[in-house]
């Protein structure tokens, strides 16, 4: 059995430039792509990582994404992105993030649902008992770190109206041929105007429901769950089917 | 006077999961913001960075861009990019770069023009006079550091016909609200088909003409300049002017 500090680890993230955004904040995208780079980096280095599963023909498949922020990191500032295991059932697990300023500030906090699936069968993996067990492990409680982020509330999307076509190319694609989990957040956070990006998003949900592939047309369709505060995103494929739902949460107007 | 080991600098740089295409090869787009961003780190490091000109109400502006490569970085390789300012006349200073692997195995070169602008003015500077001459202390001579990437020929483009209208939206612009350099080679990289990113681009070119801004309605037109190896890419601003022309250069057929 690991201990705590074996259990999670931590990997400074540098601001870019050109990942930033007309406010200097940087991109909801890039922060979420950075945050998923640290989640590949400490399953890997405990042999978990995704070419080690393909090795046994198994998967990591994100479901559910939640990022929640006191403020949006900007420019030239270095954060910590910290990230564990915080739990497993029989077909997910639990992966929390924080993100912290080097002095030790929080920033904010992330957590992650994944399944495995067989990439032969495409069949879920049961957790509790694949490779013995052995995930259960790292699993850190959140007694031993606490990541003071709300459970995502279900999506109920009942009235959203067309609000954008997305036509998608080359670089949305994956090594499976399918729009990335950040190209949709990419077209997602694209919907909002100029005065909305100006205050920035406090909180964004993201749930995939399923796959989407290059040349699919998506249809984003819109509803404010609470007015000019929280919005509900829909991403429908051509067959009207849904690929991505999300809840972008803005920061209130001063 | 600098000596040589302190002219040029050298950057680590993993190539991440959601940052490769279907072949699992990096995206060219990423390949040239992270060459960007060495060369914000080299020239910050040395007080020549944008946020230090900002100070003097001064800013670089790209103007050319090039990269050669003999193979496309992947998934999970760590390259180092090195880079230096390799020369300066009164309005541009030239800017190489070197990606090698860390065993010293070269994968390739790259090449850039810049200005430097008055941000109140938008005049450029004297690069001999400004602060003295300075800049120059930090040239490395060809002799000192070979880069064998050819310079960039002219971009004559006579014929060609309208591919593809491209929106410009939030994640399109950079903090002056143009769109940012490196967006530009996403969109044109876009054009390709799927054999062609599977052969993979050899070498590109761009030279930044003019600025275009979010809502713009970019239109791409394109003309081989030699069949099915050589793409030449004209972006067009609504008011018919040119933003930005490229040059993709791809690797020949097996």
């Amino acid at each position: 059995m690991a201990n705590i500090q074996d259990k999670i680890s931590t990997y400074p993230d540098f601001i870019e430039p050109f990942h930033v955004d007309f406010n200097n904040r940087v991109f909801p995208g890039v922060l979420c792509n950075d945050m998923l780079n640290a989640a590949g980096k400490h399953s890997g280095q405990r042999g978990w990582g995704i070419p080690d599963l393909m090795k046994e023909q198994h998967t990591w498949v994100l479901s559910r994404f939640s990022v929640e922020l006191n403020r949006i990191p900007q420019l030239g500032e270095t954060i910590d992105i910290s990230t564990w295991v915080a739990g497993a059932i029989r077909l997910f697990t639990t992966r929390f993030f924080s993100l912290t300023l080097p002095d030790g500030t929080p920033l904010g906090y992330g957590r992650s649902i994944w399944a495995m699936i067989n990439t032969q069968t495409r069949k879920p993996a049961d957790l509790l008992t694949f490779r013995g067990g052995e995930l259960l492990n790292w699993i850190v409680s959140e007694e031993e770190k606490p990541c003071p982020i709300s459970d995502m509330r279900t999506l109920r999307i009942r009235n959203a109206t067309p609000a954008r076509q997305v036509q998608t190319y080359y670089s949305d694609v994956d090594i499976n041929g399918h729009i990335n989990s950040m190209k949709y957040v990419e077209h997602i956070v694209n919907l909002l105007n100029h005065e909305q990006h100006t205050r920035g998003i406090r909180r964004l949900d993201i749930a995939y429901k399923s796959e989407s592939y290059q040349g699919d047309v998506l249809s984003l369709c819109t509803e404010w769950e609470q007015d000019d505060e929280v919005l509900l995103v829909d991403v429908k494929k051509p067959d009207g089917e849904t690929a991505v739902q999300a809840r972008l949460t803005l920061f209130p107007r001063d």
